[in-house]
């Protein structure tokens, strides 16, 4: 079992319009709902993958009830959410039909209370001993405290379970501070820890602030992975035409899968680009092409930088 | 007990943005939810005023529940809402804090079957002898057909009970036909429906088309109401400034507490004017500022034209 940590969880709704004119009336011609926030998309790569995993993070409201109902209809999923007064923020992706281009409005999350954080604290701490590896991602809601990722990989630590973090901002940089076993920041987040935009320089520069390993997420140009054991580096094999939606977030089911199967190094980084690519070419947001993964993972390697 | 119909029922959300710029990222910085589609409104002013209500149409899906959830809420309202498979749409308003513009999504609803047609008529035949006027308000949901306002009015004319219409475009133009007690189109549904841009000519001519009264809502010069004991005019006393949502609604409540109080028709249209502008006064979109109406209801005339 795997333990994936979604502090803020949203409702990822799309809608489709014709052409978006600021100040007039617009009919939204198609609707797509599904569940988001970082490690829901992380676990559902998981579960398609094959692997058992557990959800938590906070759910509030009727937005909450829905993200709730879709993640039941997950086979391999199990929901750990705890639940909070505040509603589980929506957000809306309006996708121009006529450019292509997409206008993002995203609602803030709930405010978390003091007392429901700890009672999130708690019941991760009851989680943890019973999982494999843990996964915290994305933002942190309103009124949970920015220290929150460096206690929650302290638990993990102190429990024997290795954690992977992946955020951004002053939660990542108070995060690493904790050791955590991998980080998997993209390039902006990257350079804004390490104040680097050389990328193995900043990676570098990342594993030295106490990150057991770092792996790097560079967009088009693939993967890189600083390791105790050795230095990868791994490149989708061509030029990807697609969304790039939950890429990162695809590879960080294919780091988490390969680490809790225990295999080498090179193969977890081949794997995390195979599946980070088949995501950019499927044709749904944030879910990933199998038939492109099973072809991609044949021909992806991972070469000693 | 009033009936209100609300075939297209639907959750308004507004949306406050810094700056909407298309194509670009957008923190929504206030969420606010409130049930809508004409006839709700129609209802929550007829409860505001201390009447009591009941609202049926169609709800579906998680965004059905939390519009009968916050229905529930309101004292005097009695939720006769009939389900559908399809979800409820929501509708979306943008606003631009920095220009005060306003830009609108609007999911279209659901797809109304044959069968959840049929079982909509056979709730509203059960209700319609029990209550003392009906409301029919707003667009018909896909899969309703056209002219099922003008089956809804022969309903209730059967029973003995007086029917409003207030809708546009051909279900307007069908509903007419069918003889409605009251007929309340805004300017433009009554240009579409009669080709005449001409208010008092257009409202005449509404009137042989097949109603029994006209009641004309014209924005800022007030409402013109052509009945078959007289012809009335009235104007809110001064220029309004405000937002103009639900104007046309409350003027919908104002006829009908009116009607099922007995009163002269001059003091229904006056009625329906202070509540108009009432609306377009108050704070929160959609609301009446009680103290606004107390005030205007003092000084709103209905002069015979």
């Amino acid at each position: 079992m795997i333990l994936t940590v979604t502090l803020n969880t949203a409702l990822d709704i799309t809608y489709r319009v014709r052409s978006l004119r600021p100040h007039s009336s617009h009919r939204v011609t198609e609707v797509i709902e599904r569940p988001g926030g970082k490690g829901l998309n992380v676990a559902r790569v998981l579960a398609a993958l094959g692997h058992e995993v557990t959800v938590t993070g906070f759910t509030g409201g009727a937005t909450g009830r829905t993200v709730q109902e879709r993640l039941t209809a997950v086979p391999g999923l199990v929901d750990a959410l705890v639940p909070v007064t505040g509603p589980t923020r929506r957000t809306i992706a309006v996708v121009d039909e006529r450019s292509g281009d997409t206008t993002q409005l995203n609602e803030l999350g709930p405010t978390v209370t003091p007392a429901e954080w700890s009672a999130f604290q708690e019941a991760y701490e009851d989680l943890v001993p019973s999982v494999s590896a843990v996964a915290l991602c994305g933002s942190l809601p309103p009124g949970v405290p920015v220290g929150a990722y460096a206690g929650l990989i302290r638990t993990a630590k102190a429990a024997g379970v290795p954690v992977l973090l992946d955020t951004s901002g002053e939660a990542l940089r108070r995060g690493v501070a904790a050791r955590p076993d991998i980080l998997k920041p993209n390039a902006a987040e990257l350079a804004e820890l390490t104040g680097s935009h050389e990328p193995l320089r900043a990676t570098q520069d990342a594993r030295r602030r106490g990150a057991r390993s770092v792996v790097a997420s560079l967009g088009e140009t693939g993967l890189i992975a600083l390791t105790p054991v050795g230095c990868w580096r791994a490149t989708p094999s061509a030029h990807l035409h697609g969304n790039p939606t939950g890429a990162g977030d695809s590879a960080v089911a294919g780091l988490l899968s390969g680490l809790v199967e225990n295999l080498p190094w090179p193969d977890r980084v081949a794997r995390a680009v195979a599946l980070s690519a088949a995501t950019v070419l499927s044709q749904v947001a944030g879910e990933f092409d199998h038939r492109a993964y099973k072809d991609l993972l044949g021909r992806v390697v991972a070469d000693t930088v």
